[in-house]
């Protein structure tokens, strides 16, 4: 407590024409750029990774299902090839991008629909694994504790990075409340930043039920489309810095 | 032999679901492979890369229009920022597939309305050579010889790689006669390969009006996608080994 | 004749820019049209609703998940307010598309990964049959003897057609033996319209196992995009015909 | 002009996801709403349908160049015939959607780039007339007064509604000052609301030289997606009213 308990991530998604993208890039250290399957043209993306170059914030791939209409927020079905063909082609996309404005992709973080899949699905962790070792063994994954495409990813020797949820209930078994049902949002600053701090200083923190349960993280998801959502990250940020916690990017 | 001589580089268009790529990748030492935004899947390009690197043929990245549903065959105004971000991110696409099964991109062809659109649109040309620079500068640029895009290239430092078509007939002006209009496409086997020979050795042809003009090439462009393509390109190949020509890519 | 009799409807996919569509309009009477989300540019769509006008055959829409990248083939989940919109979208651009031609929409044929998924998910078949009552409770619904779509369809009040496959091997359970499996798509003509006829007259056929099953088809589905396509439907046809059975749409 | 001049109309883009769709509803009498070639999926397109219905708003198809990532904003050349069906499709699609929630498309609007080019362009102007027609006659057609657009729809026997724009600026010729011009976006609220009421009571306006030109318009666009866009439509409606006009949707 004292040291704080060393370094920790704040990343946040950008990039998808949704929130305050520039409010955001002076709060977390790890942007997670839409790559133009769920969200983005190759103009915003190109916006988004000059803005985190700028802002000194480090570059991760927010893959996602080829799923526009949807946000990435559908499960699909997909052969191995057909998902390590449509996640190397995001992964380099956002790369040359992020190359040619002096940055690059340093990690893969699923979005949506394939995040909460490949938390489970063996087939799906395996495909996303090997599409991210097939375009550079130097990226990591980041993912929620626990998941199958973590476990996978050590396995294979990628680096990896667990992450928590700041405003988001659990479930007793470590995954997150469904945002359709009661109180899995949660919308109270002071809790939030309270919560995260508990967590990360703890690495437990209560599920909706009261349960305390294991969280581990490196990395604090913070939202950027909510309503209060710029306000709610500024304090989680001051709430670690003031519990003595370094914010950084890992590795 | 010794009125021969030299390297001539034979290319075609790959990975459009169209013709029958798998022989034309014996015929051709460079492949001009779709990426995504007129043709193609990305499972389909993977495929076709995959297929190229085993035929040890050279991989170019055709980049075109974002328009699926016209083949990119209409033109389109662009922005310079949203072409330069258009064809980041597809050379980008291209190569980390190509990479992840060892290859890569080694040059760019515009392909459909952007290649006949950068022969003479100033602003256009410029944001491919952008782009292309903001990538790697040590890709080359395939186009018409005497076009803006091929000019500024070699003015922004780029490799340059001078075309000609095999199967169609020239304006007095060099630029190709419009699809459309009667005689714009060759069918006849041995007049297309006598042509192909005689512009290589001489660095002339005779246009659609029988006037003599200049048209230099360091590669000729081959159909897949037509009838009797893989013949006629059977043909040309072999009419310019029997002419003493060296067959490869350049550089 | 007498044994034959009655009415036997011929489908086939067209308009997805694969196989011989004007051939396959000689021999069929119902053309499942896509609808652009699977497969079909607009132009290409208007084309082969006006080739259907011209040549008399009745006109269904092929609705699909909005997956072009994997031609519908792979299940999404859907709520049912996304997917009754997606539907309603695509079977009002179709219908649009006929009318301007002089034909119209008559019926609606789920497609690929959607077709399979309506046999048995009871919410993705309510919403197909929501979204056809809401276009027009005088459209009928196309599908697999025994799905749910069939069995909603007919308590909600809409028309139904029946369908069995020409060259494709059944599982005793009455389902389609999947593409990746041995012996799932049958070659040899003459078995193929043998079968077909046996089908139609008897309502019963063998399933891969060699078990008798029942299977009731007023409509039989032709493919139009396999070698041997046309040859097939044609000897289907003349085996109907010599049957004893008159060929012509439902209705 | 004593009893005020009669009926005007008030229309605004809706359902591209930008802006409070809400609040103009209440304040329009007429919205142009997309059809998911430049914004919108179908479930937005669809809620945007049943709110206008539930405001007793009437629909217009706001249709596009086949341009998602340029949201409609750029020129596309176009053959007349992949024009036609790209319109016919998009009408088709909407109305198709409106008809399931208890209104229907009424007139036809072309979008961004679209609007622009069919103001002189003769050629795309008589394919979306060609278009409109083919789909139902009594469509419809809201342009700019002297465009070609309108003027070749009259001709084919269309009705039109010509439309003066709230808060921009006109060159001496009548047409929109480009947006990426100083002066070209009028932000003050009570010069808005004057310059509305002189325009629609005397057909004249002032240029942004100062010269007064003729501007007929039975509707004036109110756009909803400009900060403090939902102040100036109310203050427009509001001085309309107070100068004697009735709001409502013309025929």
């Amino acid at each position: 407590m004292d040291s704080g308990g060393g370094l920790i991530d704040l990343n946040a998604d950008l990039g998808e024409g949704v929130g305050d993208d520039a409010a955001m890039l002076e709060i977390v250290t790890s942007a997670n750029v839409a790559c133009g399957f769920h969200a983005g043209t190759p103009t915003d993306l190109h916006e988004t990774c000059r803005a985190a170059v700028a802002a000194g914030v480090r570059i991760g791939a927010q893959v996602s299902y080829p799923d526009r209409s949807g946000f990435g927020r559908r499960f699909m079905e997909m052969t191995t090839s057909d998902l390590i063909a449509d996640l190397v082609y995001q992964i380099g996309a956002l790369d040359a991008l992020a190359r040619s404005v002096g940055g690059r992709v340093a990690y893969v973080k699923p979005h949506g629909a394939l995040y909460n899949t490949v938390v489970r699905h063996e087939q799906q962790a395996d495909a996303v694994v090997a599409a991210i070792r097939d375009v550079d063994a130097g990226l990591s994954v980041m993912g929620l504790p626990g998941s199958e495409v973590l476990a996978r990813a050590r396995r294979a020797g990628l680096a990896t990075v667990t992450e928590a949820f700041a405003d988001r209930a659990y479930t007793p078994q470590g995954t997150l409340v469904p945002r359709a049902e009661t109180g899995a949002v949660l919308s109270d600053t002071a809790e939030i930043a309270r919560r995260v701090v508990e967590l990360v200083t703890t690495g437990r923190i209560a599920a909706i039920d009261g349960t305390s349960i294991g969280v581990e993280a490196q990395s604090v998801c913070l939202h950027g489309d909510t309503p209060g959502a710029v306000h709610h990250a500024q304090a989680v940020r001051a709430a670690l810095t003031d519990a003595g916690f370094a914010i950084g990017a890992p590795g």
